[in-house]
């Protein structure tokens, strides 16, 4: 039987990789993954056999995976941050179970972009929090929004992956309007380009300067809840409701 | 000026641990957490030195830890997960703020519990999601179960940390039916026990059966969004909504 594993190998610096992420590229007969992930992976792994498709070519990718490993073969299927997360780990089960493949499939937690984000911003998810892909591909515009709703009437920090591209220019600025229906519009807004990478930045605003921020699809979006603040240029969220800084019933 | 920082180990197997939290920890001076943390830590690094202190003192262990970093020490303040992700990364900015400390504070993030856990369900995190703590020691009852109501009207998937406690026996059953006011008693939910651990074990059953179901504070529960389904004792959520497998837009 063959062994396929969905790796998750982080915001994509070789530092946040996990030690079983390691293991599993550095030992798979196959690594395979969108063309941006498997570059990224030749850096640090430039010995190994690399299968590389394009986004738009992903299920064609997972079959080829699936059936790799059908044949005996150890793959790794790699993706950024961790791969249980909107990753491919659900699509690889859906395919062995359609193609009833003898593949046994593990996924291999990784980092996700939110804990990478969070980590440059300062403590911003002390607190409950709600992740929201703002992709419309394969989620209805009005879910995504109504989504966000939610999210500001229940107070929660809210985390955005994929919040702009071309086509959707301006969903960053319309979930800050919602969430400021909710929330002050002095929120403070933490923005995490290449969360992770070499080439990381990141920029603190407020929820009401959100539509000048420069956000673009290497971005995450961390927008605080009530009671996060900005202080020396770290944003934090308090971890209780009971005193501002979170310190109460925890001596 | 000293280093101090708050690292996440993720879940508490060796092989979860970035390479950076590894490198991190060989090369503090102290390392300092929760006792049991400690005790993890230990079996994989028996040369360092620790201290340890129970979780009711954690306020006066990230005194301490700002403390010995300002005494310039390079101090590891440990914890499982993400120390980003209702960790004490907040308090030790909040901390050396207070203290004026001289002290340079930077968080390792780590495999948070949510990931680790639906590593091992299947794929239950496809799709948006929400994670929120049932513990109430610094959140009220009101805003934590209307955190939870919201998550179900929005369709979120809905991760619950802290599920259990001998005090707060019946949260994940008053959960359970907030969130079947707007999904089915059938949905399917996974709890994970010590993920990512040795002693890891694994359950699913169905929001309707919850309170019957074994969970306890070392427990993650997943309750599944209005598509996720299990098929061959793995929990999958589809990555869309516009075809049930979610395959759809993506050839």
């Amino acid at each position: 039987m063959g062994k396929l594993y969905a790796v998750g190998f982080g915001p994509g610096g070789y530092e946040h990789m996990t030690a079983k992420a390691i293991d599993v590229i550095k030992n798979a007969d196959v690594i395979t993954g969108y063309t941006t992930y498997v570059e990224m992976l030749k850096k640090f792994f430039p010995d190994k056999e690399y299968v590389a498709t394009p986004m738009t070519k992903e299920m064609d990718r997972c079959r080829m995976a699936v059936d790799l490993a059908a044949e005996g073969k150890t793959v790794a299927m790699v993706s950024s941050g961790d791969s249980g997360i909107y990753g491919m780990a659900g699509i690889l089960l859906e395919i062995a179970n359609e193609k009833k493949a003898d593949v046994e499939i593990e996924t291999v937690p990784g980092v996700t972009a939110a804990s990478a984000a969070a980590s440059v911003l300062g403590a911003p998810l002390m607190h409950d929090f709600t992740i929201i892909s703002l992709s419309d591909l394969m989620t209805p515009y009005s879910l995504i929004m109504k989504r966000v709703d939610c999210a500001g009437q229940g107070d929660f920090i809210v985390c955005l992956y994929n919040p702009k591209s071309k086509k959707r220019a301006d969903y960053v600025e319309k979930a800050a309007e919602i969430l400021m229906k909710y929330r002050d519009g002095k929120t403070p807004v933490g923005i995490v380009r290449h969360a992770g990478r070499e080439e990381e930045s990141s920029y603190i605003t407020t929820l009401d300067a959100v539509k000048d921020a420069p956000i673009d699809m290497f971005s995450i979006v961390i927008v605080g809840n009530s009671n996060t603040y900005v202080r020396d240029g770290k944003m934090i969220t308090p971890r209780g409701y009971e005193d501002k800084y979170g310190f109460a019933n925890v001596e």
